[in-house]
């Protein structure tokens, strides 16, 4: 089957139909048109087969993760998602797979409004690019380089649960709500939306709290002081996770794709109303640069805000 | 060095400043503001090393085919270049390659006032895939499924250099124009909005003339027939392409990224004196489904309208 007839078969019509998209897969371009009086939020991810998720990871689960990435960054930043191109690399055109990563491809799609728009096929190990358009108003965008002194720092949802699933992937009686949260990420589009106007930072936790919130510091020019003993954890969690990894797992681990948020302490209270997701306030922005955490003892840390290295 | 220095060193900074990117390289997501009454023009395209590219390929080379084939899409779109993002998968983290392929990559930005807004940096084998948008006004894109019969069907520029380039990779003597058309291939980006008004369809050849005009074809419901006689082909490829494989390379090489055309006859001379490069008639619109071709005795062959198959 060649090219073309692979990409109409399993990509075309996958996503829902928009009004804005003009022209979709099968030009040398698709043609969109932007909302007036919008600014346009990109990203671009790439899901690499045994790096950024496990290879015997069912390909429904490739197809929602790789757009699920992409999506937690326009929720990050407070975008509403549009449209999003595909670029897929592939050892082998094997029906099975494409039909299965185009269903859980199509699912996340759908729930989130976000239709696909074009993009690329080609032989080769498997990767996937997706990059992700969406919508803001102006000036309302979630930036990172926003948090001042004061602020307190949030996170959305629970901490180290896709890290803890990573590591007990191969032990049996691994619970599937958390080898989903490995999976299948869900992207807190919602809570980006209802955080413009409330938070003055946020980003997305793909690396590790303690680095991604390094970003934040880093671009605002503070840093920040975390309590160890308020980061939220679900009760899979606290059931499964060996105490001498759940600070590691919580600060360091990847896939979280929850928000981590700053605001001003005014603010929580109106932030927590508006979310559908539990915001939990985990420490504060202060003058004095660097990253600090508070243990179980009461005693202060240096942290390295330092997350996953890619090379 | 961490992902983040990597981008830092060698992208950030790395295109024309433009007062569109609102916020670039450094946060969830790229900011731009869409100009006012433009439609957006979006194109993902993926190289990868040994198949879109030899893989003793320069890195500067790299960097530049990998924009040039995506800004080749906005160009037979009849779109202006904006913004991109770049997706690059690298077996190592080398400076020395990095810093070519950034060089390589700035140098086709710049000329085309394209701006890199963000992306992404992953650890495996050599891959690169840009997304680039550009603007086009409403209703001007060129698009595929407007060709009707009796228009003329032509093409920018020489066709089968690139192929021939490969073909004769390992001999001595390759004239480097020759081996420049394989490996810095230039996009028809002044054609394409010069044609805007006049082509009734268009589109950039990647996969070889008769697959991709076969794409035109099938998307406007019509035929076509093409003159063998007729297509252009440049000195270096007179002199140095065996007989027998003249037709071949300049029917089926890919890699041209020249820009195939169909115009009403009386729109030709126009274009001709609009365009910065030779626009050469090679054939006509049928209503007549299929293409065919005349060779050399003047004799009409049916041909198989199928490019490069990518599996």
């Amino acid at each position: 089957m060649d090219e073309f007839a692979l990409i109409r078969r399993h990509f075309a019509g996958l996503s829902p139909a928009r009004a804005d998209v003009l022209l979709g897969i099968g030009d040398d371009c698709a043609l969109l048109q932007p909302s007036p009086d919008r600014q346009l939020a990109v990203t671009s991810d790439t899901l690499i087969s045994g790096r950024h998720f496990p290879e015997a990871t069912a390909p429904a689960d490739i197809g929602w993760k790789a757009l699920a990435v992409n999506l937690s960054d326009l929720a990050a930043m407070g975008a509403e998602p549009r449209w999003f191109t595909l670029a897929l690399s592939l050892p082998v055109a094997d029906a099975d797979w494409l039909a299965g990563f185009a269903a859980g491809l199509r699912e996340l799609a759908t729930a989130s409004g976000i239709a696909l728009v074009g993009g690329d096929t080609t032989r080769g190990p498997l990767s996937i690019t997706i990059t992700a358009m969406g919508e803001v108003p102006p000036g309302q965008a979630l930036r990172r380089d926003g948090a001042r002194a004061g602020d307190l720092v949030c996170v959305t949802g629970t901490l180290g649960d896709a890290a803890l699933a990573l590591k007990l992937l191969d032990q049996p009686g691994l619970p599937p709500p958390l080898r989903r949260r490995l999976d299948r990420p869900e992207p807190r589009l919602k809570a980006g939306l209802a955080l413009r106007g409330l938070a003055t930072a946020a980003l997305d936790l793909s690396d590790g709290l303690a680095g991604d919130l390094g970003h934040i510091l880093a671009a605002s020019g503070v840093g920040a002081e975390i309590d160890l003993r308020a980061l939220p954890a679900s009760s899979h969690f606290n059931g499964l996770a060996p105490a001498a990894d759940r600070t590691e797992l919580m600060l360091r681990g990847g896939d979280d794709y929850e928000l981590c948020v700053c605001l001003p302490p005014e603010a929580l209270e109106e932030a927590q109303q508006r979310l559908d997701v539990p915001l939990t306030q985990i420490g504060r922005i202060t003058a004095q640069p660097g990253l600090r955490s508070v243990d179980v003892s009461g005693s202060t840390q240096p942290q390295d805000a330092c997350g996953y290295r890619h090379f």
